[in-house]
């Protein structure tokens, strides 16, 4: 299967204890694109504005992503410029230029409607829904949201809640968007308004799962080098969701292996600045840190419990 | 094998979201070696005042302890008076009488002094020392220690992290300890110091361990319901270390078991306020909680490894 995102295209500015990247690539759905096409055909819906390079949009089809619905419309480009700590787990935002981005009215090129698979990046909930208007008969939806929509627009963020498959937030943001310290309830919060699967993803300390009784612990990759965390989360559910169309194994058991394919892509993107690490990735270094997570996290069963190594 | 604890027993007056507990039962060496009583024999030394109750002692001895190192001297017990917000992570230290723990000199009861495995739990390093000089050829030891010893009395502690085997250390401390805010790097500086293996306790994020270039991740059990994490991180050590004492298997295997079977003690104690959980807990509840953290982390391997599920 393959899968459609839709969410931001941008440039960045970041800066970070390590260094500086000053309008870089960037937004939702390029990190997650980029990332989703490690794995499976990816289809992408995003605004841009006059001043997005052609060089960008070649590296996004260099890597097969269908960029018909990537519109170019008069105007600059979404601009974020934020700042990261020594601690790296939260971003300063300094500066929102949300140009083109207050325009964007996704319409989806018809093929496109017709897709299996469909994530929701961080954008304006109301697109959202009219994002999942327009698909016919999707197997498998999820989206991203964040705390500005969780206050500015509660209503709409709870409909897109409703109708996705899979919701994938951040920590404190399960926490606001409840008013619950306590995750395990927050999480039972959030499921209650209608996902059956909610994704939690806690930066350096890694993923909770949760569906009906069952949850799924992993933790992110140790990594002694740490340089740039934008676009972690969105590098993650690419990977997560890539993974997913590429099987079409939505089993538990499907979901828990694309949570470690997706915290291994977030594990290689904040090696470097912008998407410059997935740009050099390959496929060999992915299932190689796909194995050194499964000995990271291994433990023997008890001995009562027989071969359950 | 048996194992011996130096540390504290106390008296804490607690406050949580959730309640109050005035007095109760508390100290480092208290929740460690309850804790390590469901899986070996316990010897325990530290100091208590006249104030301290037989019940208490009794309580101990009911868990077949070893209390002839518990000695009583002229005063008042250790207290400790500490806070909790929401989010549980922290505790906020209101005050503390060191009373009888100021003229605090361990002196080990000769048999105790023959002890394959030694826990130092969290006291002044240049008391665990003294310790350290007085048992004469144990196969395993580690040790505690917090903020307070490492800006006070950092050369004692050095001495302390080159004498022992594990450390075992809060995340915030270890950052603390290094100057460095990347974990995986502050654990590589820390065993520079010496020790062969490093246990990073991060609260609700569960524990990292390192021993050479092995890494273990093991999260913390989610819980719906968390009342007083007091004593979390000794409850853990003491179900660390009691079930190595217990298996006397000290392999990478051995030891990823017994942090996942000290994770298991934690993740009760914080159920109920002081030791009321650990005081009503049973071995198969332990074995059982065991087997939801198997299920609660494993995943599959990828196809191409084979049966590496």
């Amino acid at each position: 299967m393959g899968i459609v995102v839709v969410g931001t295209v941008a440039f960045d500015t970041v800066e970070t204890p390590f260094g500086k990247g000053e309008d870089v690539l960037g937004g939702s759905a390029t990190y997650f694109s980029t990332s989703a096409s490690f794995f499976t055909d990816v289809s992408l819906v995003a605004v841009v504005g006059e001043d997005f390079p052609e060089e960008h949009v070649s590296f996004l089809r260099s890597r097969e992503i269908d960029t018909d619905g990537l519109v170019r419309i008069p105007g600059k480009t979404f601009h974020w410029t934020g700042r990261y700590g020594y601690d790296l787990n939260e971003a300063q935002t300094l500066d929102t230029q949300l140009n083109v981005l207050m325009e964007f009215r996704p319409d989806l090129p018809p093929r496109y409607r017709e897709t299996e698979v469909l994530f929701l990046a961080n954008i304006d909930p109301e697109l959202q829904l009219e994002v999942l208007d327009q698909v016919k008969s999707p197997k498998l939806v999820a989206c991203d949201t964040m705390n500005f929509w969780i206050s500015s627009k509660p209503a709409a963020l709870k409909e897109v809640l409703r109708r996705v498959d899979i919701v994938i937030i951040n920590e404190g943001e399960a926490r606001q968007f409840t008013g619950e310290a306590n995750l395990v309830k927050a999480a039972r919060q959030i499921m209650a308004l209608g996902c059956k699967r909610l994704v939690i993803k806690r930066g350096e300390y890694g993923v909770l799962m949760f569906a009906g009784d069952s949850i799924f612990a992993a933790p992110a990759y140790p990594l002694e080098s740490v340089f740039d965390p934008t676009g972690a989360g969105d590098t993650f559910a690419g990977g997560f969701m890539g993974y997913l169309a590429n099987t079409g194994d939505f089993t538990e058991d499907g979901m828990r292996q694309a949570i470690v394919f997706g915290s291994v892509m977030a594990s290689f993107n904040v090696e470097d600045f912008s998407l410059d690490r997935l740009k050099s990735l390959t496929y060999p270094e992915i299932e190689e840190r796909f194995r050194h997570f499964r000995a990271l996290t291994r433990f023997q069963g008890l001995a009562a419990d027989g071969q359950d190594v």
